[in-house]
């Protein structure tokens, strides 16, 4: 198998919960595998100048509804959250601690982390929530709880989180094959496409 | 034929261009007229807080790389202008009354336009250049710079950037068809599923 996807993600971003729903089969299509990279979009937008959609004048009632609109026409069901948006923290480093500790669970728990916040209106940045997501998955949530608040895993997503800048990631979802940077769900098909169809010269 | 779709784009935009190649085939698939509307984003941006996409930080290369790649992945020929972005009252002008005046010929006359600057690398912000690209479809070049110039025309792109901003307008290109705001070349796709699969809820 060729080098793989990475896959960039912030855990308040509908484009990135609507990628993650759909990068696997991409990834089984295209025959490779994909790395998945939980981020934190407010340190990014710290160092590019960049803010939130839904904060930004006219594109804000805009891109709520394009939220909604999108996951229909992906097929993808989504529910707008009633808190909005959310700090990722907790649920970024407890996906660090899954993919350190138990990697096998590691993709299952980022989409149930995604699936709790924009399908069942959970906020996904509370410790007691991400810890019955994980105990739903047969893990112990005072174990997941604990690691969320360690020195070493606060450390590890900083780091991760400053690579990403350092690599040029201004956004989520956003993915890495080959050298080649892509930005935003729609970007999917032309990824898909520029892999197929040989890497095109442009 | 129901209603018609509004296509709202800046002569600097390279995404409005790609559209201004696809959305005519598009509006016949979906059995649709297309009005076109030049308008100035960067009115648009000092309403709006934004800022042209190559200017952003992090932002700005990889836009310039997403132009070419979109515009291979459509198909669509393109080479990046040497001077971006420009100042596009005058093309729009020219548009505007070419609209007026010689409504048959328009939307000939304005793909003429971006193709000079996103093909030929012609700065289509210098009367000359106007003058000379509907000369080469056989109007007097002093007439049509004249018009650029005039203070009726001048107005109407006023009042046209003003009705556009308050419909919410706030990107190159835009659409709206049956109240329904689309933004983006990559949300052609949603737009026509959109209008072929009964406007679905969401």
């Amino acid at each position: 198998m060729a080098g793989a996807i990475d896959f960039y993600f912030d855990f308040s971003s509908p484009y990135g919960y609507l990628a993650a729903e759909m990068i696997e089969a991409l990834g089984q299509r295209v025959n490779r595998a994909v790395n998945w990279h939980p981020i934190l979009l407010g340190v990014v937008f710290k160092s590019t100048g960049g803010q939130p959609l839904t904060m930004a004048p006219m594109k804000g009632p805009y891109s709520e509804n394009d939220f909604r609109r999108s996951a229909a026409f992906y097929g993808v069901p989504y529910k707008a959250p009633s808190v909005f948006p959310i700090a990722t923290q907790n649920p970024a480093r407890a996906v660090l601690w899954m993919q350190e500790k138990h990697p096998a669970h590691a993709k299952k728990f980022t989409l149930e982390l995604y699936r709790a916040f924009f399908r069942g209106d959970r906020d996904i940045s509370k410790l007691d929530v991400i810890g019955d997501i994980a105990a739903g998955l047969g893990y112990n949530a005072d174990e997941v709880i604990a690691a969320t608040q360690s020195d070493d895993i606060k450390g590890k997503l900083k780091a991760n989180v400053e690579a990403a800048i350092a690599k040029g990631i201004f956004g989520s979802p956003f993915f890495i094959v080959d050298g080649e940077q892509f930005w935003g769900a729609d970007r999917l098909p032309m990824l898909e496409a520029w892999l197929t169809k040989g890497a095109w010269n442009y």
